[in-house]
């Protein structure tokens, strides 16, 4: 029996940190959103599994939001959570509690930029759409191009730089879950504020580096080139508006 | 050898959480920006320890941001991942893999709360000064009273609503550090936001009695009642802006 990963289907969006930990590790697993309605998939499916509407019977510890994981009788909730579940299954973790607790340190890192990206298109209200915010969004996307991009990236290139294994990984010598997500974190980037991303890594060798390597490792490669590879669009957290770049 | 706790001298902010835990426990612990600067603690010393200035050759793994908890060897950020380290330790979560990974996907969710707790007052610029965003403040907040309070803690409601061993604690029968955490984050929002929160609370009895009861553990009550406990105020997460409330 498989991991099942719940999450909007038409978006990358925070599954897919998700999805190339489980594309890396040649795990079992199923896309339920994007699974054809008459094979138990859909929105409604997903909906349904979160077991969080009026009601429901279900699941008796509802995550908040997708994405969550299911493992057998077990519901995981919180993109950052279910990758500490998922490290150590598949691999993609160091052994000990030093690693393991750093490697999460980094995603939960990565994950507030994640947030902050998102909020340069949604600073006032998340709920309401991108044109009903845009001079705030404006000014927020100025901040984070300016401020936030070269504080985060620098972070992360000593990280790298500082690692006594070499700057080859985040952690250690092996490949991370954490390797992974800021791959897809600066991909994200480069997607929504090329012009800004371009500026910011022009002095960050190790992290332009790692995410290259990331990107050809044969198994995110070929995920990569597959349909199951959802494109960058505006209806995620990485959106190309070009009045936020610059 | 105890806990070194490193965070901002003049605030709660997202070191409360951690100090909550420690005090429920009653471990053994320094505040150390809070120490005289003669003992070897204020800013000055936080800084130096993080590790984290241009040409520091200290801890190899350096936090993104205060707080940051030191244990021997371990330095180790973000406060989600302070609580999941120091969870077993203080005997403040569950023994089962089930159980602390659910004790914490209600931590990072209570993070997203106060993260944007914070944003109502910060929602263009973190390192400016909130009277330079009042407009958009107002704006993020209504959203916030409006739609993200209500939405919060309702989930919230329903976690203890569902949970198997009762509804006085988030997670089995015992308390765990996210107890704790709502609390705090309660507490907070109730500083912060008091028409909105009494407004969002009147129909969660099950949260407020929870607050409620954290808030009188004896070793709790006798933190808040002391000078350990640093007031709320306006340089911190929760803020009390009346234009902001409503």
């Amino acid at each position: 029996m498989g991991y099942e990963l719940h999450y909007w289907p038409m978006i990358q969006g925070r599954g897919e940190f998700v999805r190339l930990a489980l594309e890396q590790a040649g795990a079992d697993y199923v896309d339920v959103a994007r699974q054809p309605h008459d094979a138990g998939g859909g929105i409604d499916a997903m909906m349904a599994r979160m077991g969080d509407e009026p009601g429901s019977s279900g699941n008796f510890r509802p995550p908040f939001a997708p994405p969550f994981l299911v493992d057998g009788d077990l519901v995981i909730g919180q993109t950052a959570n279910i990758l500490l579940y998922l490290g150590p299954r598949l691999g993609l973790v160091g052994t000990s509690e030093a690693d393991r607790i750093w490697t999460h340190q980094i995603q939960l890192t990565i994950a507030d930029v994640v947030l902050e990206a998102h909020d340069t298109h949604h600073p006032i209200a998340v709920m309401d759409y991108y044109e009903e915010q845009r001079p705030e969004a404006a000014k927020r996307a100025r901040d984070f191009r300016e401020n936030r991009i070269p504080k985060y990236l620098g972070w992360f290139e000593r990280v790298l730089a500082r690692n006594p294994a070499g700057p080859g990984r985040l952690v250690g010598d092996a490949v991370s879950y954490a390797d992974l997500s800021l791959f897809q974190l600066v991909d994200g980037l480069r997607y929504a504020f090329p012009k800004a991303s371009d500026r910011g890594l022009a002095d960050m060798p190790r992290v332009t580096a790692l995410v290259q390597t990331m990107g050809r490792l044969p198994r995110i490669a070929a995920y990569l080139a597959s349909d199951r590879r959802i494109a960058f669009n505006e209806q995620g957290i990485f959106r190309r508006y070009p009045e936020l770049d610059g």
